[in-house]
């Protein structure tokens, strides 16, 4: 085992440059051996993030061996899969190789697991050269290893679970973990308030993007925690007809996002403004309409990563709006767990992801 | 007065693209004449918020003309002052030339007021090709005229108080009003858990930026509102002086709030980490810092207009860090009014600001 101290964040493994967090480095050390805290995987497939995949298919104009040899050499040169234009990187499915007698992550050897943290900070080592992958999809069957710090999330594939499900739903599963912690809270508010107005009692929830992988969720969770009223906002009449079928929502509504009258009149036409909103729709410009379709005191909750923080902050004041606005963070502890049961225990959400693998 | 209909949120006054907010637009209709529920402000000074001229003199390398020539591309452009790049606008004032019969703000012909709404939404020419101004401060004196919705908010400047003191002050106003209920509702978490560790009781708050404007109003609510250990974050010796002989903080650092290790590794020293973390620094790259420098459990608060949401939200996952993260929203009822009142009530306050006044 190497002398160096190691950090929980992987500080000892940033070769270059000095100082930043391995997310930040561009290049990292992969070795096998591990620190004290650390954990490897053999690896078994890497999951290239969509926005990385795309990236690298249009540069070489979709050559799939031109594609397999860029990877190769990022990983190569970088020690880890991080594109270099997008930033971003994916996930890995592999099986745990050794634990480290100070790791916290709760894993042991012969584990399958996936990684919850992104390809873009996990150091990572290719022996395979990649042969089995044909370059063309953003799935990489791959033989090597891969390291998990000591603060680092993966979480075990279920036995019960097609692993390509398993995947899907863990993808996605930080919202609604947090839709949960919210709309418990937010009921919890409520209910010590006094003198509530009855007609306004029982909390309404709407999820823009209801029909997709992290909106279904999301309306899951919001009514396991409490919510009376859930509204799915869809952007057109297909997802419309699948979501009223699942039963997710109390209302489905047909709505651009992006326009804030019309999603708040749309919002308001079924029971709304909203005491949380969820934005689950991957698309510039959803900040405003979702502070419009919001209750005053209420909570919007932001998960899309086409979210800009100054389109929020000043789209709220300028409207003199009085919302909390919270960044969907990633994490909340239990989160895959959380996400997986949601799945069991509710047959319309699993129909709803085993129709999108196809 | 144009034929068609007003929107209270200006919708009538976007030229491009269509049906978007004016927060939104590329172009806003900037025409004098007023619909029956808007105001007419004669303009006075322009205040641009720091992140915007930041970029600007960046950009121009402090070239003050340079700087000038692109604030005027931008009004003429624009029809508003909003900066391509950061997003941000900042306030002004001026004095109400006209209202409309309409018109809900409650102001009266000849007030002198500040607008509280961005000035990335507010319809704005300019008449004077700010020849007043060198392009070297965020201050622009600059004649012309304004535009305010039905919805909106304005201030009239208070008799008691230097109007410069009070725009300094209302500029920032969001800030300890957020802070103050973020700190208000922690506090009242903690009390109604049961068996919390005695060591860690009382809500510790850090401000990053702790001897800004924005930064002293924040530990001063933070204060108001029942936290018991507060640390300010400064950049330079400098201004840990200032701050230390303030007394708004209980601990002073030096720390480079960019620098994820350097930036928690100060803060566990003098008492961290925060439950409640405000982030008041206008520079890029303070998200992991801040999110490292907050507890488990913890609340970041990002008032900075220079925050990345995805940085933010990629960041805390990337940390595995629990903690909830707030867009700082400009507007909270009564923000103004409790702004002045803390200066008012706090001569270390008033003092810092009188400084900065120069």
């Amino acid at each position: 085992m190497p002398t160096l101290d190691s950090s929980p964040l992987g500080l000892h493994r940033v070769l270059e440059p000095q100082g930043v967090l391995p997310q930040a480095a561009t290049r990292l050390d992969p070795r096998p051996e591990i620190w004290l805290d650390e954990v490897r995987i053999d690896v078994e497939t890497l999951n290239l993030d969509a926005a990385s995949y795309r990236q690298l298919a249009e540069k070489h104009h979709g050559d799939g061996d031109a594609v397999r040899a860029e990877v190769l050499d990022i990983v190569a040169a970088r020690g880890k899969m991080q594109n270099p234009v997008t930033g971003s990187g994916g996930m890995l499915v592999g099986t745990v190789a050794e634990v480290g007698p100070q790791s916290r992550l709760g894993l042991a050897v012969g584990d399958r697991v996936a990684t919850l943290v992104s390809l873009s900070l996990t150091p990572l080592a290719v022996s395979d050269g990649l042969e089995r992958w044909d370059g063309r999809s953003e799935q990489v069957p791959a033989r090597g290893h891969a390291i998990l710090f000591g603060r680092s999330i993966a979480a075990v594939l279920p036995d019960d679970l097609d692993p390509r499900l398993a995947l899907m739903v863990m993808d996605v599963c930080g919202a609604p973990a947090l839709v949960a912690r919210v709309v418990r809270s937010c009921v919890k508010d409520q209910a010590s308030q006094e003198g509530i107005d009855p007609s306004r009692r029982g909390l309404r929830v709407c999820v823009l993007g209801g029909a997709g992988k992290s909106g279904s969720l999301s309306l899951a969770a919001a009514r396991d925690a409490g919510a009376v009223h859930l509204i799915g906002v869809v952007p057109t009449e297909a997802e419309a007809m699948t979501l009223r079928a699942s039963g997710l929502a109390d209302e489905v509504v047909v709505a651009d996002a992006r326009s804030p009258l019309g999603l708040s009149t749309a919002v308001r036409a079924v029971g709304g403004p909203a005491d949380v909103t969820v934005v689950c729709v991957d698309v510039p410009g959803c900040e405003q309409p979702a502070i419009l379709a919001t209750a005053d005191g209420g909570t919007v909750v932001f998960f899309s990563m086409a979210t800009s923080f100054a389109a929020a902050a000043l789209g709220a004041e300028g409207l003199a709006a009085d919302v909390t606005m919270l960044v969907g963070n990633g994490y909340v502890p239990g989160h895959a767990a959380y996400a997986l049961d949601l799945l069991r225990r509710i047959p319309a959400v699993r129909e709803l992801f085993e129709a999108r693998r196809g």
